[in-house]
């Protein structure tokens, strides 16, 4: 990060952010059984790592987010105003202090955003995988982001941070490599899916594979993508990211024009903004992709190893945690995050909790809660002082 | 209704039905402007009328419903265990006591079980109406409704009756024919659809409109049927009508083999039934109807015509209400309901409120709830009573 480039962009951005590759060629055992025999990780950084490497941040992103956390790739994205997906957390002076903390941000494998997924070429086919890319599970990526952490000589985590699908990772973290994680934050997350919320991956799913353009996965070839089916998977996923507040809040009943005209064009602002959201949707996101991170969510269910015991499943789980829920969410509602909280407090473990009024859903994970970001903030904050993490500004 | 065919089915029922058909050659101006020259409406009615015509009443369906609402068509019907969609209400001795009132019920305009709708012959092309079918209104189907009660002889209906979108009808019938309804039972309603609502309504009709087999509606002449996007619709309207409760008592997590098979056919029991709903529906239902029908819950909202004020509204409203909800309906929740309440209770009007504690979600209104059904019961017999209908049982 260049002094000089960061003048150019907002208070508070760490500027300008160029992706880095790191190639894995040992071989990794997946969940499912099946293994890679080497694979790509695509992964940004901000901030310095300290001389002990006590430092390091893990942010985990969620369905269809990415690597790209804060700042900007270039100029135009800072033209637009459109910095990484969690600025508004990540930078000099923020919640995830820059001037602290050596953030690390990858995209998790099976992306479509540069890590080995589903769009990459097979080595032994030299074609795209399409349907043929293994089913990866949150325990693989955590193995990836081990390895990745290994690769920038980070021992532990001076803490591991997600919400939603991300929450699940910092859950599996906690898990599998206990000594790792130093503090876990777990946002608008689940200790599983509910019937309800694989009923809704499953229409999204189904709205994939039921279009004529998705080919069986093979559509790389064919020169077409599935946007319809995109389209409505993202479309019923939207749904359940907003609240019924937040849309009744942003669009109401109100119409396009002033008179009903009586057909099926977008007549409600609430369809033009559903048809634009999963129609741009459809055209920067694979749907092999998208296919494969519904079904991570699906299988995630640590407790399955430990009898359906989620206090057992913790019981190794060395790390302090910070849970925390939104009122209006109700794709992983508040009631969803105090499973966890519940298991982690007969675990006998460390662990604030905080359920924040917001009126956004699930989305406010996202955005600029002030309440939201306070906790979170004194969290680090208390982190940074109990390692002696200083401040480089 | 023969007493003989009555013995061949179980205790309560109305036995064998035969729907009935009447054709209606007045113009019809619908609330879109366009004007149907003339249209047929099929109806089943169960019991009989009495002398002085005080004890009919009129059921008025939902989304997906039709004229089929009790007893049987046939044996075959009867072997399947497969009565009308309100069976579990009315019928001799049941809560719609059919030894005491004249039911009827009949499919509403545009449908797609044998009243005039998309999927008939419009007289003018010797075709199928198609997408040329005009869009109908809840104001519309209450005045074809209204002249089947003249043509059956019926002034004032004891009471009017309707679930979901039926409840709708309720109102329209309320507000518009004040004079020919003495009592309205409204349940699981709401006055008008949120933005959340007619979200989902968008996304069923998005997956339709978009499906290549409807050719722009006019997919009866391509000997095809949209089955695609028909079946995706309904999975997304099924999750709606269940509650998370509901589905997880139902399903939980339960998988269809023990182990995960890391693909993506139907793993989880939630997904092998949704898709089986999507799919049996979709060999049923017409798909113009289908989005006629979302359109039409879309489009309600009777306080427009009254400066957007409900309880201006129902000011010309005379019969008396009662208005049921449950607990666990997301679709349209107790708190809809409640609007409707306060708006009759601050328009000075006799109204009835129940929240009904129910696992079941929005399909509550269709089962066999006791403590629901007890309500429902005091107040139809109420009503039997002030007007002074016996029982011909």
């Amino acid at each position: 990060m260049s002094d000089v480039a960061t003048q150019e962009y907002p208070a508070g951005s760490v500027g300008l952010v160029t992706p880095r590759h790191v190639h894995f060629d040992t071989p990794l055992t997946l969940a499912c059984g099946r293994t890679l025999p080497s694979y790509d990780i695509v992964y940004e950084t901000y901030g310095t790592l300290n001389a002990d490497a006590s430092n390091a941040v893990l942010i985990c992103h969620a369905l269809s987010g990415h690597h790209h956390a804060a700042g900007y790739h270039n100029a135009e994205e800072a033209a637009k105003g459109k910095p990484g997906w969690w600025d508004v957390a990540i930078g000099p002076g923020k919640v995830i202090d820059t001037n602290r903390y050596f953030v690390v941000a990858s995209n998790n494998l099976g992306g479509c955003h540069g890590s080995t997924g589903p769009s990459s070429i097979n080595p032994d086919t030299g074609k795209p995988w399409g349907p043929d890319f293994p089913i990866v599970a949150v325990r693989d990526w955590v193995k990836v982001q081990a390895q990745l952490a290994d690769h920038l000589g980070v021992g532990q985590w001076a803490a591991v941070v997600g919400g939603s699908l991300g929450g699940m990772q910092v859950l599996r973290w906690s898990i599998d490599h206990p000594e790792r994680v130093a503090n876990a934050v777990v946002i608008a997350s689940a200790p599983k899916l509910s019937a309800q919320n694989i009923a809704f991956n499953e229409v999204a799913r189904q709205a994939i594979l039921r279009d004529p353009d998705f080919h069986g996965g093979h559509y790389y070839e064919k020169g077409v993508v599935p946007e319809r089916g995109l389209t409505l998977a993202r479309m019923v996923g939207h749904i359940t990211y907003l609240s019924d507040d937040a849309m009744h809040q942003k669009f109401g009943r109100d119409l396009r024009s002033e008179k009903y005209k009586y057909g099926f064009d977008a007549e409600f602002q609430v369809e033009s903004y559903l048809r634009y959201q999963g129609e741009s949707f459809s055209r920067r996101f694979d749907a092999n992709t998208y296919l494969l991170m519904t079904r991570v969510l699906d299988y995630f269910d640590p407790a399955r190893d430990y009898e359906h015991d989620l206090a057992k499943t913790f019981a190794r789980a060395t790390c302090r945690f910070l849970v925390l829920s939104f009122t209006t969410d109700w794709r992983f509602s508040p009631e969803r995050s105090r499973e966890i909280v519940d298991a982690l407090v007969q675990a006998g473990k460390r662990v604030s909790y905080a359920e924040v009024d917001a009126p956004q859903g699930h989305d406010s994970f996202l955005l600029d809660n002030p309440r939201y970001l306070a906790i979170f903030r004194a969290f680090m904050a208390r982190v940074a002082e109990e390692r002696g993490i200083g401040d480089a500004a």
